[in-house]
């Protein structure tokens, strides 16, 4: 019972109002890889440079990550950087290096193949995506893919094919009403499920998330941050949780209520994300930060 | 057991995309009195012109309002008009006349002191707030008060005076950050707390509301609209339902768990008046629809 995250592995330049640092473990899989081994057995499927700092690889090994879907390339790592303003609603992208991610072709390994039950596309090129579901064939119970507004605008047929493909999308609100061309987010939840999958998550940042299945609704709120410090990575490690936890459950399928736990504990995971630069708050997490902050959940979603 | 509703009463103009409708009934305490009634006897205190529609009493007299609080001036009714743009976000106030609500002073009615357990004060300047609150005097057990950016800009001495004689402050998430200066919602809701009421409520629109209390807190969404006709007056419904249902347990006191039903029971009156001009959907609304989606909601908000 193993989740297995395709996407891409990052060195961020993070600054905020705060405080910068350079060289943070970045990326769409690896904040869902992390994520996800909180919970259950995690193989990661990406790409890295000559420039990848061995302690970034040190830190998947504690996490029991399987890394030979990890391609180590001649080429320098896919770098981003982004400076958040006082508002941490307003980040501005400041350099994007592709590097070695440009000429990428996912390869999952055998060893990763057998175990996967749950195949998490992190955000990727759609064409990548395609390949990952390709080489895994019939194998995992249950797919989910991220996407973010420049597939939808360069590549949307690839995703369009791709949403026939998967069992849950998951995007942020604005990309929702991009690609649905609506300024109502139920209506783009809806209609978005008719192209395909059979559940779609709808990420709001703080204002939490929204789960559209057929005749049923899930509306989550997100954990109250009186400080957020850099929420980087914190939609991927909402998903890489998910699919962690969902692993973790040792089904063959899952009923709404699995994804609506599912949601919570990504939930948790991500306010974590959001108090720290890169994965460091994930890197630490013991079971009773997580389950204190759960059951404080809880009782702030509850009314008679 | 009654909620006296203090406030503006409106002949609005509103533009939609779809359609558009003059002398709608409108203003902060229509929209929380018809609300209120909904749960529990209501009381309202306004002013009126020589040009309310017969028809707009009509409604509040078949809600069994006690109208002894409003004014009937000779001048012209307070009117608003506005525009909402294709996303229901976007709104535009086209035209703003204040005729008899500027040089108002309200007025409670013996008849409406006597009744009063929640003392609601709609969205009106401060010094009518504080008025009313004088006048009353230590009748009510629980009093409320809404604002907006206006009087944070305009009157905010008087409003903070304000915030250490009410129970509870309810205001929009723009709002809250306007007046405490930041961009972090959580912690301005803190904060406003600190400054004297015992709640805080922030209503963020299509994102629901949460509430603030000592060491306890509480998320709810909004009910998932898949088309929203016309917002006005949503959150004014939302404070007013809130404020009848509190109204209707018969305590003399209420609970953290009594404020989180409230906030539910708002949070669906709310959605009813998105769903049609002026508080046309409160009107009609019947025990089997406000369950109906009570019961979906309880759904939509439940995880394990």
């Amino acid at each position: 019972m193993s989740v297995l995250v395709s996407g891409s592995i990052a060195l961020d330049h993070v600054k905020t109002q705060k405080a910068s640092q350079e060289n943070l473990l970045g990326g769409s899989a690896s904040y869902a890889a992390i994520a996800a081994s909180y919970f259950s057995p995690v193989g990661i499927v990406g790409v890295v440079g000559h420039d990848f700092p061995s302690e970034h690889l040190e830190l998947f090994k504690r996490k029991k990550i399987n890394l030979e879907g990890i391609e180590f390339s001649s080429g320098e790592t896919f770098r981003w950087s982004g400076e958040y303003m006082e508002d941490m609603n307003d980040r501005e992208t400041l350099t994007v290096a592709l590097n070695v991610l440009e000429s990428w072709q996912p390869a999952v390994a055998d060893s990763q193949k057998a175990a996967t039950t749950i195949n998490l596309l992190a955000n990727s090129h759609p064409l990548n995506q395609h390949s990952v579901i390709d080489q895994l064939g019939d194998g995992p119970g249950f797919t989910i893919a991220d996407t973010m507004d420049l597939w939808i605008q360069i590549s949307r047929n690839e995703l369009e094919s791709l949403l026939r493909r998967i069992d849950l999308l998951v995007l942020n609100d604005s990309e929702a009403k991009l690609m649905m061309d609506t300024s109502n987010v139920v209506a783009a939840g809806h209609r978005l499920r008719a192209m395909g999958p059979k559940y779609v998550i709808i990420k709001k940042g703080e204002h939490g998330a929204m789960l559209f299945a057929e005749g049923e609704f899930f509306a989550c709120p997100a954990f109250p941050l009186h400080e957020v410090f850099d929420p980087t990575g914190a939609g991927d490690s909402f998903i890489g949780g998910f699919a962690g936890y969902l692993a973790s459950l040792g089904k063959s399928s899952y009923d709404f209520s699995d994804l609506t736990s599912a949601i919570a504990r990504g939930t948790i995971l991500a306010s974590f994300t959001c108090e720290s630069f890169s994965t460091h708050a994930l890197d630490d997490l013991t079971p009773g930060a997580f389950e204190e902050r759960l059951a404080a959940f809880r009782t702030f979603c509850t009314f008679a």
